[in-house]
């Protein structure tokens, strides 16, 4: 893996990580990802969900979205993924920081085109879900398939950026009478919901082993 | 608050809401928002801190980092903010989706000036992180605060997407014998993590009562 000049990461390098391991790991437990594009010159920040296969990032809409026909026109995009794992506490305010894994992207999508591969990407998707979802959801019919649009992105050019100390305070701060540590947070799984309309359906596993 | 063109939802408008009090509510419960801005054309999202005082989103950085100088030279910027709730399983994978809070806001940053100004401002981030944090760590010399950049962005041009719905199929679809519904994320408290340096200092009590 080579290190672009535009995913140099200057501010704390020593967090930087440009491995494909840790881009796919981040990539298969978030769910958002942050698409930066550019029209007439200003900047806009859109949250898409995401998932990965391979060496691509995958995103999908519907074919009128701004966010679909803009990446469709080959612009180079930024794609952001962050995930916050805690607030660090330190002596000072200035040494208050957090622990987070977050990657940015640089590259432009391309389509994919044709139903038969929108169709297995979106299985994809449907499995990140739940494991085995795409063998029980029904799948996009040809009008459904026809009017989303499936974009993929090759993880090339890319840094990860991963903070998990705990605080750092410089010397003369370490006898102050001030409690430094770690607030860590956790993504847990809540009570699943159950639509109204099941009409008896089994639950399946990872409902009922949803939540923590 | 009027409607700009710019913050105008058009995909699933019903979810819209361009009300102050959901945008304040979001950007209080979020620590993290993504900032996209342009340097030669090219887009670029980066993750960063957030917090809030009135009508201002506050960010905070090193005055040397591409993001602040680039936002300091007055450019509009798109600011994302995006909470996930849950995943929505419907009958078909077409109307599979997400729970979440969302907000984008346009506009340009400004500098707040001055060692008390600044002082004051990350004086209200360290009571976000946790209450009562101002009056404990130790506040930025005035070295350090000449070091950090603190600038802020009116909350004047912005619109907020909430879908907090259930799985919503088609009339042919409601009787497949597939499991719809909700899969709910909520962000939970794990337990505190002590610096090893901390030499007796009593745990406060936004310490003692974080892990939920």
């Amino acid at each position: 893996m080579s290190i672009h000049s535009r995913t140099k990461i200057r501010r704390l390098p020593e967090l930087a990580n440009y491995d494909q391991d840790a881009l796919h790991q981040l990539l298969d437990e978030a769910y958002i990802c942050h698409v930066a594009f550019v029209v007439d010159g200003q900047a806009h920040c859109i949250p898409t969900a995401l998932w990965r296969e391979g060496e691509y990032l995958y995103i999908h809409g519907s074919n009128g979205s701004r966010l679909i026909k803009v990446l469709c026109s080959g612009q180079e995009a930024s794609v952001a993924i962050t995930l916050l794992d805690g607030l660090v506490l330190a002596k000072s305010a200035f040494n208050h920081s957090m622990r987070y894994r977050s990657a940015v992207i640089y590259g432009s999508f391309e389509k994919v085109h044709g139903r038969n591969l929108k169709l297995e990407a979106m299985d994809v998707f449907m499995n990140k879900i739940a494991r085995g979802r795409s063998a029980e959801a029904r799948r996009g019919n040809s009008k459904e398939i026809d009017a989303t649009s499936v974009l993929r992105l090759q993880l090339k050019e890319f840094a990860v950026k991963i903070s998990d100390r705990g605080p750092s305070d410089t010397e003369e701060d370490l006898n102050l009478p001030v409690w430094a540590g770690v607030l860590p947070f956790k993504m847990a799984r809540d009570t699943p919901v159950h639509a109204p309309y099941n009409h008896g359906v089994a639950t399946p596993d990872y409902v009922a082993s949803w939540e923590t």
